[in-house]
């Protein structure tokens, strides 16, 4: 019979009772569920609202039941509907009496939220360990390739030349705004509503903030039907999820691209790739093909559950049972990306002689000319017109602008002096970069060292 | 070893495994991998690519696999990666050499999809029996509750006196589209790519039009590139579960409110109602605010299918082993959805008297009112404003149209008659109307008995 | 003042009258609700509720108001709200009192269907027309590129030779499924809810068959308070234009694919490039980046829609009055792209001879090696490994297949013989294909002559 | 001509620049792209890459035309593309060479970048302005309702009494919240990107820290590809909108259900209501439809723009043209809603006798009396079977708790006692209430005070 029978003459259909239930998934709490109890039950032998030996036989009889999870003999049923009931119930099957008097000014409104809430903080420090091991796989990729030059694209198309080190720092940078996201959302979600029960609050003396205090929360939430009725902080903490898995799917689309045949950039080892059943030659990216495609799901969750709080009126709606999977099914799909991409990162090699071939395709060095025009004074549109034509006489000749004679480049503006070819190529290009948080060998190497300090990367296997 | 293993020295990494497996989810597809393995050795020996005997081992060795995965015997491994893959070298342990034989001229690309094609269809079938099935809860509650009429809204605002009937009606209607849209789903899909292999289709003797006839299918699929690159089915088929889900999320809101003290209308009995852990005089109409909740995982899932496919190049890319789980979770869902929609509707009572008290508020018969001075030849917006003054007035004296005197009614216009009041009150206006598709006790009696006869529903134990 | 403002004593404020505006979008159903409106004067003339002369007048007003409006000459007023109310008022402005009576039985909730349904119809003939357009593009595309080999690619990664003319229709098949979807989608919306009124229908005379019929619909809709409730028709709309978007993301990252220097196999014209403010060389092919981009717009607005709708109560909400601009916004964004990607396909060359000279890279005929192993008698699996061998061979020599000596083949596996050759190269492996559906050069032209005779079209300009 | 046409030799089709131009919207941008303008021009000047008498000249151009924009006198032109060429082009109109001078180390790239952030910048502060308003909105409409109990729900079964103002505080609680993730996002946002240029920087002498000071950015962003290729800023943005939209849709729905006849616990004033073109009785609460209409809006934007930016590679690609719309769409919605509820807070009357007559209804005082009989010493599990078993005879006899006499009580459990009635009835039940956060009369009034203090709210008026 269900803890809440009293006043029910049947119970519910079987397929009620199947659509309903949650302890299939909601057992994912029961570390924080244990954990809450213990602190609920410690503040009410506290306020002598239960006695001290009840406390102790509610803290010994959660501990048992605890390892009995851990140890995998815990039997979940489902007739006790979700985590809560379930270990409620085995208490007072373990304990008798005093196990009655746990729920004593607590509802399980503010029970889920309370575990709910410890178990998103965990989560989020879990994702923010993740994603620092991915800058450091990154951060020390660019270590052991320092001064390789690759093409730099827009729209898909060569654009500049830039170091390989600055393109993987500014993943590191966006990994580092993904943190800061998800450790501003832990910081607003950390208060308890433990004692908002069921949405008013209750008449019976509880200290909230001891509670609060206990479970390693900010402070008690200030509103109990705010406590109750809110999720916002599941939204914010899957829409920061899905901003890092979109990156993430950039990276893994950038992997993919560089690992085919056309680019050629980078290998990956056997270990981070797969093989066909029918083509035997093949060597797929397939990681970074999944993390690519796992963004899509992160994504799917964050709207699963806009769309269950859309219009619900307070307080708590039995709809927001559906609050939990999402935010489970997000957790772990990020974090296998984010662990996937860093053990992807530790196994590619980049294929330097390939690349270095590649660079003079692309007129990579055009903007560099119009630069070295400005500094010879020309206004920026004319010099820009200038490369252009520039560019249009290599199409034509089928060259690279350093193929150009001096010759050549005065037919198309006298301006052009000997030092000209000082700009042209990719590796003069991207010398001459200097600009705070360019391309340039010294701009970049001192982003490194920024991150390397604050990485804590150790650097004694590099230079 | 991976079956692609031929060329590869190293084995993947854990994390990689982990993260890249599929056969936690894909052993969903045993029956019709096992299926389309079937057809598939009959037409390779059909057309002499294996012998008969080599046929005959393969077709008993799959239809061991298949009983012994129905009785739960069966060891599904990670390291085989998937469902073919586990069923290919299970049948490989057990029969030996003809095994190998198998996979001649089909590529797990043609393979999957053909596996995953054939349970879309399955599933469809599935949720439109389901369909039918809540078509009939509802037209059978509209038998039992004749003549009952409710207030019906706009802006939640009450508006026109209605039948219960028509009311019910209206969802069944939209249940018809929704079963309309999974059909033509249904056709649309069941075309075969077994044979267009790993993309390109194969130089080997197949016989394509045998195997998609033995599988049900209409037709092979024209273009192997398209056969195993696109999931335009899977989107289609969730997009027609997601508006099937907003329909239902719908009546969800509409029954969680008449289940309200405030509405009162309906009652859910205690087998589809739960209760409260702290409030011990609740009785929550869970199921259908779990139907309104379960929408959003339904438009989830879709949502997980169109980020995931978008802009994915041509052919199978991994990102498309992503494409199952939503459309598992989609399915389950629907069908959980519906089937306690339905539940629900056998299990409610309409408050008839309180309904009845309730409908002199809220001036239902303005309407009715206004189709009267029209028919006296006044034109309708002029009527409208008279009606609206009529309104007013009533407001000011707080009771209904029907309380106002001809005096007053003429007070207001000159044009009311003695025959005013056959148009005044709920069952009055209700009455009047006449129009095809209306609230009029005739139009709704038609309309109930088109789907009496189109759902075949057995009337005896009505009237 | 309003025309519902009989018992108002205060117009609403400023911010509400802009917050609930819908005159600066709606009034783009101006030419259906004009065409709403005349056969419902009609109507109501035959059906002796107004004179014929009254109809005359309104028939008159409204011809002028169409033209007035066509002109850019009409005045759309905020306080007259919508586009309904602002044409009745401007024809009460024109012709005075038979004005008043257009509005007899007949509320806003069912003329705004009305107008929409009309509005969708013509949208799904116009999208459908482009479909047709495009797909003819593709097909002319592949008229002039016979027998162009180009890889074909799983994971990105090479897999096997394909024909150009094969990968292009593969698109041609997509596009027809998306055409058959909207029209599904065409057929189940072409009911007439005119008649409807406010959600019970009427007590007035009226004959829905006749507007029906005279409005081109296919029957009156069967129950009224479905017809002012449901949106499920745009829902199916948006969610085929969604799926027609991502069919076109992906030729659109294909074609940026391609178009860059790495892949390089095709160069669009200037006139559907552009170019670079900074970088002079640049030429970018960013309609199609545009194309892969603008899909999410298309996805956005099929997902405001699902949120829109989700929990409504019936009959109509004003919530749903935001229904329309994400209908004109998918409208207009997928026949943008829909004649982008014609223009494109009809602006590109592709570099057979660079194509050319990239197919020796990446064992495309590696599978077609296995089927001539599978001919010899090889077990598929076994050939499979054998070919893998092969491949490692030459990936350690640096070298194609058809590099190998007989001895080196033989080294991997004794049963190679010298008709082995006849199978290895691109244009062999193409060559080998023979089942329906695959790359083969006959098997293509027959799809090819099937979808020129569909599309009727004239082929005089090529062969 | 367009500005980057050096090497074209044809112009782009109508169609293409139809398709691909952003004048009609990022033109929005302009008073940013001037202010961006001036920035860079005065740091051009000072680090001698241009004259002062240029950069004077520049300035004064400039400032003519933002005067003409904002006399509405400017002539957008769809050739020149976008707003950065519109105004570029229209400088040297003006002012001739100097005007050339301004792209110098700059490109469209970083360009709109500074413009945007600068932009959401600006958004970000209207929004949470309106934010405060309506927090002051709701604090005062607290103000105006002092001591009024309404029901709590859960479920929307009435579960307990709470004051008007507990809930009302919900709401401020939610909205706080609100504005802290978008001060968040604001500072993570406001970094400067210019001197980024295409992606990699340049090589010419600029400061970044000049021109991010002077346009009031904390710092320039670190890495230039990370400057150009990132959005996560606009993703993070419309998330912490969305969630706002999410909010406010659950204030709509529970507005509307207040303002309904069956509800009738509130009553907007008709300046902020609307009526129907066929029901004259009608008085709809539109605004607050809308408001739950439009976070469908809100949402659709965030999925959009997810959707765009999946699986972009680096750096800047076309497709991220698309990111405006949706923010711009985006903003304005939420301004609106925000404001609209704030006008709705100010022109709604609570009927407080209707209220109160309806509170008896729905046992809201079972949970009070489950505390009673817990300080009782009756374990929580117990006394909340004697209270269901309490209520059953409530619903048996048809009558309320606190109808039932002791001896009825007692026939229940001996337990009860005399003073058990100070614990029943609402008004009872609500005065038991002590613990923080709860609705208890002092807890209720403590968080007021907060609020009033926070918000600096002259309650001068009050009391």
């Amino acid at each position: 019979a269900k803890l809440w029978g009293g006043r029910f003459e049947e119970s519910v259909t079987d397929a009620v009772e199947r659509f309903t239930e949650s302890i299939s998934f909601d057992k994912a709490l029961y570390k924080q569920d244990i954990m809450g109890s213990r602190a609920h039950a410690s503040m009410l032998a506290h306020q002598g609202l239960i006695s001290v030996s009840d406390r102790d036989s509610i803290l010994q009889g959660l501990d048992k039941i605890e390892r009995c999870i851990e140890d995998g003999e815990f039997v979940w049923r489902t007739d006790r509907e979700d985590v809560h009931m379930n270990i409620e119930a085995a208490l007072t099957d373990l304990i008798g009496e005093p196990a009655k008097k746990l729920h004593t000014a607590r509802s399980r409104n503010d029970q889920v939220l309370t575990d709910f809430r410890l178990w998103c903080r965990d989560a989020i420090d879990n994702i923010v360990a993740h994603i620092e091991h991915l800058q450091v796989a990154l951060v020390t990729l660019a270590m052991k390739n320092e001064n390789l030059i690759v093409p730099g694209y827009t729209h898909l198309q060569r654009a500049q030349p830039i170091l390989l080190q600055h393109l993987l720092l500014a993943y590191v940078e966006q990994l580092d705004r993904d943190a800061g996201r998800l450790l501003d959302c832990r910081h607003r979600l950390n208060f308890c509503p433990l004692g908002a029960c069921a949405l008013a609050g209750t008449g019976l003396p509880i200290d909230r903030f001891m509670t609060s205090h206990d479970l390693g929360f900010n402070a008690p939430m200030r509103n109990s039907i705010d406590a109750v009725s809110d999720r916002d902080f599941v939204l914010e903490f899957l829409s920061a999820n899905s901003i890092t898995a979109i990156h993430l799917s950039r990276l893994g689309e950038e992997w993919v691209l560089w690992a085919s045949e056309e680019f050629g950039f980078l290998t990956p080892s056997d270990s981070v790739s797969t093989g066909s059943s029918i083509m035997p030659q093949k060597k797929n990216p397939d990681p970074m093909e999944l993390v690519r495609g796992k963004s899509a799901r992160v994504v799917g969750d964050l709207v699963t559950l806009l769309v269950l709080c859309k219009g619900l009126p307070h307080a708590y709606n039995r709809d927001l049972q559906e609050d939990k999977e999402p935010v489970f099914d997000s957790t772990k799909t990020i974090i296998g990306m984010l662990e996937v991409c860093a053990e992807f990162a530790q196994n590619i090699t980049f294929n330097c002689e390939k690349i270095k071939k590649s660079l003079p395709a692309g007129h990579l060095d055009a903007t560099t000319l119009a630069d070295y025009l400005v500094k010879k004074g020309i206004p920026f549109r004319t010099s820009h017109d200038i490369v252009g034509k520039s560019v249009a006489l290599c199409v034509s000749k089928n060259c690279q602008l350093q193929d150009l004679s001096l010759d050549e480049l005065r037919s198309v503006n006298p301006v052009f002096d000997e030092d000209v070819y000082e700009f042209l190529g990719a590796e003069n290009a991207v010398k001459k970069f200097c600009s705070y948080g360019s391309t340039g060998s010294e701009c970049v190497a001192e982003q490194l060292d920024f991150w390397v300090t604050k990485l804590q990367i150790n650097t004694a296997g590099h230079k």
